[in-house]
């Protein structure tokens, strides 16, 4: 009987373990997490704390799992060594287990600036599961709080405590919040909103120590120094690269472990797969680590495929990064490169900003939205957006199909159109015919 | 100097006309309008009726489009002959215009089953600006009103004038609402909402008689009589063709004027453009007259584009009838070919139909969403989507760029999540996956 060894339980192992087992009903699947939890979202984490998910949902169980897919799980089970088809298991499932085919999953564990105060009462760093409870009783006589990194999570965690009436200061070394995906012109618009709303932004500053007696009482920057009853730490992540490195796998450019569209890491019978491996970017051409739930589901799904027919059936195709949040109304979302990340690596850039709105011009309770395409030697290389309407997530979906193509190709795709839901002219098809009106044809007269 | 004539002053009209001069700033661009206002908006009916659109901003104002366009307006000029260059013009412009270049744009006109009773006080069809206020004050005193089509028209007045307290009478001869676009088990998912919502829905009925004696009193159809305060006339519309056949313009197979991608006629010098003119459908290749307001804009910019240049520089795609509309608060969308139809063609298809949510399946609040995708010769050749969700209207422009495309291109693309935005594997994703599930690969095992 082969064995499947899955090792990690999160979005990718979960998946991978659910889906070998499904193509490989006569495979022994084997699914192990350090943790005490199975199929955490991490992504629910910010909801969870403010009670806007149902606990009971966002967490799968772990009997539930065995008997419905039929794969055999032990939490609290840590692999602590790998090497020639056999690994050495501690926790609830002790000793030795010999394996066929391994997918390591183990995702990504989060990074912290090694400053001064850490320890104190008071301060969360976003963990997992277990932090969710930390950070809901910390926070419960929290007035004011002090959230450093101002990416997806920290401006998450930044819109559910300023929505439970939290006076909320945010930290980041970036110019602006979400600075890696966003340019300043659209940067700029979140930070002024977030501050419209309350939001006490500390952009440009690094932070330099957490001081108090037992519990924090202030956080200090470079910048200045900030009361905090409780301070929120999402400074990012690492991938979880150590497991996957005694099986074999090579670390690639970007920290995390170098795969193949197949999921294979190299040595043969190795897959690798979610937060903890390299995609390569639609754009680039290059490894990119983009650790996103979409990506680990779906490159769960094609490693637990690959491994358990013992066939390279599925694939995993390049990425762009697609992504989308909110802070309170706000909606905000990217794909492919800003403009600074395209020049940097020296590309000719031109971009065009779109301002329209989510509805036809002459409806009432219109939204103000705002697009930036950014275009390199005729094609679409990334679209930031943002606006009050979730309209935004849609624009991001539908903008991920024309990235690598040719900019024209905005105006003659076909969109919807009513009254309440867009206007007649997608903000989309505007870049198309900006673009269009700004370019010659090589062939002919000036394009329309 | 070069003269350009455009008739008619909707969407296309008016769009051709400000585009020809703005690509020609030479040229003389008259347009010429039979109604009493340009660029008026038919999508805007239902809702300016209700009044949930700005009345000063779904017109254009003739003077504002004359001195910002450069453009010379005049409505309530109607054109009674066209040969040879030369125009036979009465109204506010009366005579002769000699022309270069025309584009027609005249748009379509409501059609009506000519049955007893029409003339019959507070029976109003839907037909314009003008209608708007005389649909206003006849359903100022109206508690009972019935509705006759329930096509995208029919279906939004009963939206507005539930919302507005009416009761309301919903007939059509198809077997349930938006049966053109709609597969019967998409179908029934709006019929049983608007059920719901308290409209009466008699469907499969054709209207017979209106009776009553100066006033309207019931609407009788071979299935029931119903009494009604007013009557709402929303069965569909017909191309004016008229004018580009005196043009020298050519019928085609759907009866609108058959127009190559460049939006000429055939004749040199003669466009036609918008409701008036055909397309070419994306899956079937085949002539389609598909009145939307967004092939009206892109064929009007097209048409004048090339007009105001006299060069072949812009291009009008083939189309898949991407639409999208609501009711309450449901929201129903449509792309490419329904299961009927397509089996209607012979073509060979199969089809799966997902359920899922519009966001996290751990979130409160989460919508239903379901959404039918027609499959052909493993192509996508259609999409239907319903749900309590404006999100539908994103689904459905993201899966108008995959009609024509192999179905597993829906497995690897990309998609946006967010806990409140979006189900981890988008809609779109699972009918990629449940294809790829069921389906051999011609060169190897099973896949995915």
């Amino acid at each position: 009987m082969k064995t499947i060894l899955v090792v990690g339980g999160g979005a990718a192992g979960a998946t991978a373990a659910s889906r070998a087992k499904k193509v490989c009903p006569s495979c022994r699947v084997v699914l192990v997490e350090a943790g005490g939890y199975i199929t955490h979202a991490p992504c629910a984490i910010p909801y969870a704390i403010a009670g806007l998910s149902e606990e009971a949902l966002w967490l799968y169980q772990e009997e539930s799992f065995e008997v419905e897919r039929g794969v055999e799980v032990y939490t609290k089970t840590k692999v602590v060594d790998i090497a020639g088809g056999r690994a050495k298991l501690e926790g609830r499932l002790a000793g030795l287990l010999d394996f066929d085919v391994v997918i390591v999953a183990t995702g990504a564990r989060p990074w912290v600036p090694q400053v001064e105060g850490l320890d104190k009462k008071g301060v969360v760093v976003l963990r997992g599961v277990d932090s969710v409870e930390e950070a809901r009783s910390l926070l419960r006589g929290a007035a004011r709080v002090v959230v450093v990194g101002a990416g997806y999570i920290g401006v998450e965690m930044a819109d559910v405590l300023n929505a439970m009436g939290k006076k909320v200061v945010l930290i980041d070394v970036g110019p602006f919040p979400m600075s890696k995906v966003l340019d300043p012109d659209i940067g700029k618009l979140v930070a002024s909103y977030m501050e419209s709303r309350g939001v006490e932004l500390r952009m440009g500053e690094r932070i330099e120590r957490i001081t108090g007696g037992d519990r924090v009482e202030y956080v200090v920057t470079d910048g200045g120094r900030y009361p905090a009853d409780a301070v929120i730490l999402a400074t990012g992540v690492r991938p979880n690269v150590e497991l996957a490195v005694k099986a074999g796998a090579r670390i690639g450019p970007t920290g995390a472990i170098s795969v193949n569209k197949y999921m294979e890491a190299g040595p043969p019978g190795v897959y690798v797969a979610g937060d903890v491996a390299e995609s390569i970017h639609k754009v680039t051409g290059e490894p990119v680590w983009i650790p996103l739930a979409t990506y680990a589901n779906k490159m769960g799904y094609v490693a637990g495929t690959n491994a358990g027919l013992g066939a390279r059936v599925a694939e995993f195709h390049p990425v762009a990064g697609a992504s989308v949040t909110k802070f309170d109304e706000m909606y905000i979302g990217a794909v492919g490169l800003t403009e600074a990340e395209a020049r940097r690596k020296g590309m000719p850039v031109e971009s065009y900003v779109v301002k329209t709105h989510d509805k036809a011009r002459y409806m009432r309770e219109l939204r103000d939205v705002t697009l930036k395409a950014v275009i390199s030697r005729g094609r679409l290389i990334g679209v930031q957006a943002v606006g009050l309407t979730q309209s935004i997530s849609g624009y991001i979906d539908l903008a991920s199909q024309f990235i690598g193509r040719p900019v024209e190709e905005l105006f003659n795709a076909e969109y919807t159109y009513m009254p309440f839901t867009a206007p007649v002219w997608h903000p989309l098809a505007v870049v198309g015919r900006l673009w269009l009106r700004h370019h010659y044809r090589s062939n002919g007269p000036p394009a329309p």
